[in-house]
Order: C-alpha cells, then structure tokens, then sequence
C-alpha cells in the first residue's frame, strides 16, 4: 500500500526512468536559511545543532519550503555530520566559518572513535516520523554524506579550503584513511537503514569533496566505498521502491567510473551540460540537477530562460530530476524559488507529451 | 641573437610542439614557502608584499629553485594581485588567510579605479632584468592573473570560499561585471608587454577561479578576455618567438571551448586524463600538467611511479610540459620536488627517442 503509492510520485517515477506529466524538481538547501520563517526558527531554537536535534522542529524546517512552493519532494532537515558527531569528535557551528569539531582525528587515533549506534539518531527516525505523518502528497528524500566527504571534515577538525591533512592522509597515511573510510561506510549503510525504516522514500548521498581528487583516488576513496553502501541497500531498497542517488560536486569528468555504481539517479553540479552527460550515463541513470545556484539571484524572466534552456539540453523525456548544482545560498529571495518551480512545471510538459 | 637562443630551450620547444630530448619540467609556485631559504628571505623583508617589490629580493627568489633542482625554466616571482593593487584597492596579506584588500570594489563605484601606468610595475620590470642577468641557461617565463580571476578577488575583497559577491556580479550586474573585465583585459596586456621587454622568455595567465562559473559564463566571463589578451600579444609574441599559455583550474570539461584561444600552450589541472586531454587539444596546443600537487607528500618510489604514469598517458612525444595541476605546497619537503625533476627527465626519455 505504502509501496503502491510511493510509486505514484513523480520523482519516484523520474528517478525509475518512467513516463511523468512534466519534469519533477526539489532544491537541494531547500529548507535553509534563505526562508524568513526558518530563520525566525532557528533564533528561537537557539542553535542549529538544537534545531536539527529536536525533531519537531526539524519536521517543521523540513516542511517550510513545502507550504510555499509546488516542490516535488521534501528532503529531512539534517546535516551531513551526524556520524562523525556520533562518533565523538564534538561538532558545533561557528558563525560564518561553518562546522567545526572539537578534536581533530589523527592517523594513529582511529580506535579513538566511538562506533554509532542506532539510538544515537533516534531525533532523525522521529523527525522523519512526523514529517511522513504531516506531508501525506510528497515523498520525503533520506541523506548522508559519503564517507570520503566524512571523512574529509574529521581528518580537516572541520570544513577547509586546502584539503593539507586530507592530502597527507591519502599519500601517507593510506592504511589508516582505508581504514576510517571503511568504518564509515559500515556506519552510512546502517544510517540509511535506520532512516528506510523510519519512512523516507528515497535515498541519497553526497560527496561534496570527492571532486578535489584525481580519478584514481575517487575510485578507490571515495566511489569504492559509495559502490558499497548502495549495494547493501540494495536488496531493502528494491523491495521497497526506494530509489538511490548519489551526487559527487565537480566530478563531471567522471561520469564513466559513476556508471558501475548500483544506483537509480545521479547528481550533477552545473560544470557539466546536461546533454553530454545523458549521453554518458542517461541509458541506465537518471539526471539530477544542474542549474548554477547564483542564476537564483537573476530576475524572474532570466530565471525562466537558464530553466528553458537547461530542459532542452536534457529533452529526452523522463530520467531527469530538475535540481540547482549545489544548495540555495542563503542570499536569495524567496519568490525566485517559486519562479523557479513553477517554470520547470509548466516549460517541461513538452518533452514529456509525446514519450 | 636572442631569440635564436630562447628558440633552442627545451620549454620554448615543446610548446611550440617541436622535437626534444625530453619532457621539460617546471612547476608552479617552485620558489615559495617549502624552501628554507625562501622562508628565511622572507622573514628578512619583513612582509610579502616588501619581498615581492624588492627587484633584488624577488630575482633571488626566482633563482632559489633554479639552483637546487634542473628545472627548465623560472617563472618570475610576483603575485597574480598586482594589478588590482595598481587600480588602488590597498592590497595586503593576512597570515593563515590570504590575500585581502583595504576596499571592497562596488558596481557603482568602478569610476574609482586607477588606471594602472608602467612606472606602476617598475619593481617587476627591475625583477625581470636582473633575474636575465643571472638566469642565462633556462628561460625565464612572466606571467599575470586573468581578468575573471582578478575580478573575483576585486569583488569580493580577498580570497572566497563562496563566491557571493561574484555570483550577484555575474547575474545582477552584468554590464558593470563586463565593464571591469575590459579595464582588466587592457591592463593585463599592458602589463604582460612591460614584461616581454623586460625579457621574459614565455607568457602565462593564471585563471585560477574560471572553473567555478557555467560554460556559458567561463566563455563571457573569462575566456573571451584570454582571447582579447593573446589576440593583443599575438604579432609581438610571433616575432619573439615567445609562447603564450594560460590554465584555467577546474576546467577540464571545457577544453573544447579552450581550441578557439590564439596560444601555444594549455594548462591542466590533475584531474583530467593527460591522454582524453591531448585528443581534445593536441593537435593544436601544448599541454602543460598536470600531476595532482598533493603527490609531492608520497615517498620517493610513489613519486616516480606517479611521474611514469603521467608520462604514459602522454606518450605522443613532443607537446608535453610536465608540472602539477596547481602550486606545491608549503608543506612538501624539497627533496621530494628533486625526485620529480630528475623522474620527468629520465623517464620521459623514452617517449622522445623515436620522434
């Protein structure tokens, strides 16, 4: 019954390649900071920790953008560092520096680390419970980082722009970087579970850094261990009709290693054209994205043109998910999103019409 | 007389595609903060910015690297941000955060930029003499940031992580973003002449943010004023005998668009294939990469075996300038930058032979 209906949904159906009305689209950050009532929130939750660990007010942020704009997904409100905060390192947020953690794991410190378990995240399973009990039309997008992107923020203490102790870890310190690596993956299989049986529709992993890699270290540290996670879920995600997406930014070179992956859809940043990257992967993947996140900060008709244009590079029919190359930043007004929306609802009928 | 002995340089060869002994190697930011001595220069001037503008100073710098490794060329000492500093902007440098200037530039404000004059960039053309004088084996390559990579850093006051205030340029001020672009475009010609008579062997334009935009907006926004720059220096560069390269970070997607650029030479970033890469643009261009810089972290045995590895993906023989994809690190121990140097002349060899 929960099956049948789950199949019903347009992203559902565009991430299983099958025909749909008009072209499905939801925006990564698309409960965040740029809506005036997830800020009035977030001030009274008092931290963003806080509001993320509460799950009633994580369900409410989750729901937010779903009031305002014909989304065709909702994705839980959470953040990509749960585990590692599991793990003990001690996430917190600094104002405009973003995530920091209290210690910084070292090569030698592994078994410092405190393995999840599935009590640790019971605010995610009862945010995503009352989310799925609020919104009865959508589905409702599960996440995690991918343990390369994990692993990065630990190795860094926190978010970097020059990736030095990753870049010693990799070269140096191969042994023990295979080894977090692994015990991340073992924990992203389980909270991907944990987030399955709590009722999301959908899965999907992001690998912010495995973009600042060359392609044989993505392969072996970071698309090894995705290739893991999905096939472990695979056989309760079949069952279910949960389909799985993984997103790797600025990896658009790599789009034939992505293929192998056991996966239903894959992101894209806005390097890539759309087109070109139907032609590498769209016989067995479905697309999701890619427009540049700044085009929400054009006017109205502009947003229009780059939405018109991006949906004629796919023009393929069904298999595309329409999605921003990154998340919404925080500095955009509210109504380019429902411009936005609703542009890629009605100038995308077309090529769904004759299929 | 001059030009019949840059002509015979194994750097000034291979970018003009000519027959070598080896694969010529040069890597960026080879004087810099991992040599003791270079350290030790610096704490002497004071600041970065003292060092750079000290035309005694800077010539030893450039020289530093050229007396412990066989490196084929130098590559004078400066920084990409001397323009804007020319414009008025107050350039100065933070220690553990980069380059920053006094005033954010504003669209409304672009009527306040000083036009920059040679006198200007006296110190640099001092730079450039006295480094020929005693530089007389290897070339000396000059080299200016590009106008979208000058831009950014204008717009945004400093180094970014976010790009916010590009992005709201880029989409929001269009004519005012294009204006700047124009002023930088005339100044960097200037300023790229004043170096060819200063001496300089080689040009090269570092677009170090270029990746960051859509395809449409690197073709606007970046490589039509590389094209504008090199169609300028063309005739005077011809006559010389003096190769023209730039590298756009992050771009391996778009070197189709990268064809129609007037030039000798491509830079490459570690993560595109050296071989995908010479079957886009070898025909036309030399390409210049591209060894991931983190690579410099690894044992000696994992440099060299990286280095043959590169080499084989080449393996057309002329064409080929090895260096990283981006600058070395201040944490690479100098020995390990020998190991590279000696691996490229000796495991190139090979691939030159037969040609």
């Amino acid at each position: 019954m929960e099956i049948k209906k789950r199949k019903e949904h347009r992203l559902i159906k565009a991430l299983y390649r099958q025909p749909v009305d008009c072209t499905p689209v939801w925006l990564m950050r698309q409960a965040g900071r740029y809506l005036p009532e997830y800020r009035q929130l977030r001030a009274k939750a008092g931290s963003f920790l806080k509001l993320m660990k509460t799950p009633n007010m994580a369900a409410e942020v989750t729901l937010q953008p779903m009031s305002r704009f014909d989304l065709d997904a909702a994705i839980i409100f959470s953040d990509i560092l749960t585990i590692p905060d599991a793990m003990g390192l001690g996430l917190h947020f600094v104002e405009g520096e973003g995530p920091k953690f209290d210690k910084i794991l070292q090569p030698d410190n592994l078994n410092s680390l405190k393995k999840p378990i599935a009590s640790d995240f019971d605010y995610l399973s009862d945010a995503i419970r009352i989310t799925k009990e609020r919104l009865t039309t959508k589905p409702l997008i599960g996440f995690s980082g991918s343990p390369f992107t994990l692993a990065t923020y630990m190795v860094e203490g926190g978010a970097s722009k020059k990736f030095s102790r990753v870049n010693q870890w990799r070269y140096m310190h191969e042994s023990a970087f295979v080894d977090l690596l692994e015990q991340l993956t073992e924990s992203v299989i389980e909270y991907l579970q944990l987030q399955i049986e709590a009722g999301v529709d959908c899965v999907m992993v992001f690998d912010t850094w495995g973009g600042i890699l060359t392609l044989d270290h993505y392969k072996r540290y970071s698309l090894a261990m995705i290739k893991k996670i999905f096939a472990a879920l695979g056989p309760i995600c079949k069952e279910k009709s949960i389909p799985r997406i993984f997103f790797t930014k600025q990896a658009g070179l790599w789009l034939d290693a992505m293929k192998s992956v056991d996966c239903e859809g894959v992101g894209l940043d806005w390097t890539i054209d759309l087109g070109v990257a139907r032609s590498i992967l769209g016989e067995t993947k479905a697309l999701q994205g890619n427009l540049d996140p700044a085009c929400l900060l054009a006017s109205s008709a502009k947003i229009e043109q780059e939405v018109g244009k991006l949906l004629a590079q796919y023009s393929f029919g069904s298999g595309h998910v329409f999605n921003l190359g990154h998340g919404i930043t925080p500095d955009v007004t509210p109504d380019r999103v429902g411009v936005l929306v609703d542009a890629v609802h009605s100038l995308s009928a077309q090529y769904h019409a004759e299929h």
